[in-house]
């Protein structure tokens, strides 16, 4: 094969689709038309999943209808539970989301079901069990009982009031508004890893539980979902804001240059999402009055920007850098951030896997061979 | 973006490998330097899982090493069993093993060390526990306790021993052959479906058994592994060798012309697997006294190859067309035949991820949005 090799399949396009647009030179981002500053600013997560199954916002019943059958399918099997609670505590909490997910299709009498409708309630039913299980997980590992999903709230209020809520509590409304914003923020970013690897596993025929658990598998890598994790660790051992020209110095200038959080394979300009969250982080340190994590974010990310090496590759920071200290601010376990990421973007798996169905093809590229040809077979006693 | 859509990302050349070569043209496959003929008619398939992890045929003592430790790692945790168990018994068994296998990873120790030892002794141990899993559940499934692996066998002999063994028996040297030789063939096939979701799974940094996974949720497709299940459903459904001319008369003549088991994405020429197969399930059929279902695979083969479509198409049986009838011959429930598949590509896939680790890369392509653009937000109870 003469073909060069594209390791990376950088430029490649992969398919058409209507889910959304990155424009990483203007840094700018659209779900099905609508950019994504406007639809942080105005939208509910759910309106966003509408927007992103259906192709056009939901008028008032209509929202409220996805909301409350999210609510209701967010309930887990009996069995779920059971085995949830029989994993060890101190497993990879994506380790621990990939398998409840596969497993979670032994007990959906869709699963085996590829038609559009069916996909479209497994696309429902995913979204309300990835948060349960998220907070259920969090809850069984720290020895609490997990809370069961209430029909009446959406879905970042069920998400707090499940993870540290109790009967009678009501959810924090500014949690609940960080999370919501964040979900959004989070549900869909074109062809990204994650939903790359959705759409292979879908295009060989396989179904929407086997698309979202390659989605979990590949997310949970450090140069994607996980890097929101390895950010905050950064942010964690930095320490103190007056720590940050020295750790910069000593572990960027003179260590390896790249710093968790900072530059993208897309963006060229600042990640529209960095912007809006690095806003969010600041509203957010101010009322909590615990303002050190954001400043030592702000301040690196400005030594960054003054520095030849950044500023020649464009190198931004990306939405993971102000989403850590988002999920931090809000009390969240940094090893619960990568699986937060998995809860907004099973949307957009899930919208690209019906979008793959319906206009599928096998997704097979090549390889360029450079082994040896033509070896004689040697019996084991004489080699 | 102007670049024109590659939905099937045919001819682009995503890696250099060692691995296989795949030449469709001529219906070769060699894997790292030896054909696969050399290899069916010769090699263990623990030796050519050495060939494919190192890259060369092991010395004797190397082999007997290399059994003794997938034997040996073959054992499940008793936590592995005890989820089995409690599995729903109608579980689809890819979405079971696709399960099982994700589990595997909070239970192992070296799940998230992302080194090269770490990953060599992860792929001995998957591909040893996947051979358990599987034989494992057809046993659970069927009210039978499982057996545990025995360390004084090869793979193929373990597996045939903890399907339809007990303490004593041992195992039918005509299955274990007919096993071996579907292994060595199955085991690597270039950049597969597959095998490049589990590469770009992996490629974010995430870890092996996510890797595994995804290739898993990948295989179970019908139009990857999951076509020797659809193959055998077609020959048992076609019942008799007299009925093969009226059916094809009514099913492909007059119908949506898809053989299962006929065509290949990549093989223009006959699958040199196929090949192999063939001879495989003529002579399981001879020495068994039912040649009937090898009967109506051939006829049918025959029939597709005198037709002016298939002829005009290059429509070869391919691997899944005569191991459908080597798996069902050997008395392996049709539901099975896809997670013994996972069985021998385990040891590809895993090849494939410990390259991808070597010399890495983040694989993501484009998309072409072609979704509208710069819509205005309008509040709900306006829409």
């Amino acid at each position: 094969m003469a073909e060069p090799t594209k390791k990376g399949l950088e430029g490649i396009v992969v398919a058409e689709s209507k889910t959304s647009l990155v424009n990483g030179q203007d840094g700018k981002l659209v779900y099905q038309g609508y950019s994504i500053e406007t639809l942080a600013e105005n939208a509910l997560f759910e309106e966003v999943a509408f927007l992103l199954w259906e192709g056009r916002l939901p008028n008032k019943a209509e929202l409220e209808n996805l909301r409350a059958a999210i609510a209701t399918e967010a309930a887990l099997p009996a069995e779920m539970l059971a085995q949830l609670k029989s994993y060890p505590k101190n497993a990879d909490p994506m380790a621990m989301l990939r398998t409840a997910v596969s497993a979670l299709a032994m007990y959906d009498a869709d699963s085996e079901d590829q038609s559009v409708e069916a996909n479209r309630r497994k696309a429902i039913r995913l979204t309300g069990q990835i948060t349960t299980i998220c907070a259920a997980w969090d809850r069984i590992r720290k020895g609490h009982e997990p809370l069961a999903p209430r029909k009446d709230l959406n879905l970042a209020q069920n998400f707090v009031y499940m993870l540290t809520g109790h009967e009678g509590k009501e959810p924090d409304a500014t949690a609940v508004e960080a999370i919501n914003v964040y979900l959004v923020l989070l549900a869909e970013h074109g062809m990204n890893a994650s939903t790359f690897a959705s759409r292979v596993t879908v295009a060989t025929g396989s179904d929407m539980h086997s698309g979202v658990v390659s989605g979990i598998g590949t997310l949970k890598g450090p140069s994607h979902g996980g890097a929101n994790a390895e950010a905050m660790h950064m942010f964690l051992e930095i320490g103190e804001p007056e720590n940050v020209a020295e750790w910069f110095r000593k572990n960027i200038k003179e260590g390896d240059r790249r710093i968790m959080g900072i530059g993208h394979r897309i963006y060229k300009a600042l990640d529209p999402r960095a912007a809006i969250l690095e806003d969010k982080a600041k509203a957010l340190a101010e009322s909590s009055g615990n303002s050190k994590w954001f400043q030592i974010a702000k301040q690196l990310a400005d030594t960054a920007r003054a520095d030849a090496y950044f500023i020649e590759r464009k190198l931004y920071p990306n939405v993971d850098y102000y989403s850590a200290i988002v999920l931090y601010t809000i009390d969240l376990d940094v090893d619960m951030f990568t699986p937060l990421f998995a809860m907004a973007r099973v949307v957009g798996w899930t919208a690209h896997i019906i979008e793959q169905f319906a206009n599928n093809r096998l997704i097979r590229p090549d390889l360029n061979y450079v082994g040896p040809m033509g070896l004689p077979w040697v019996p084991v006693d004489q080699r």
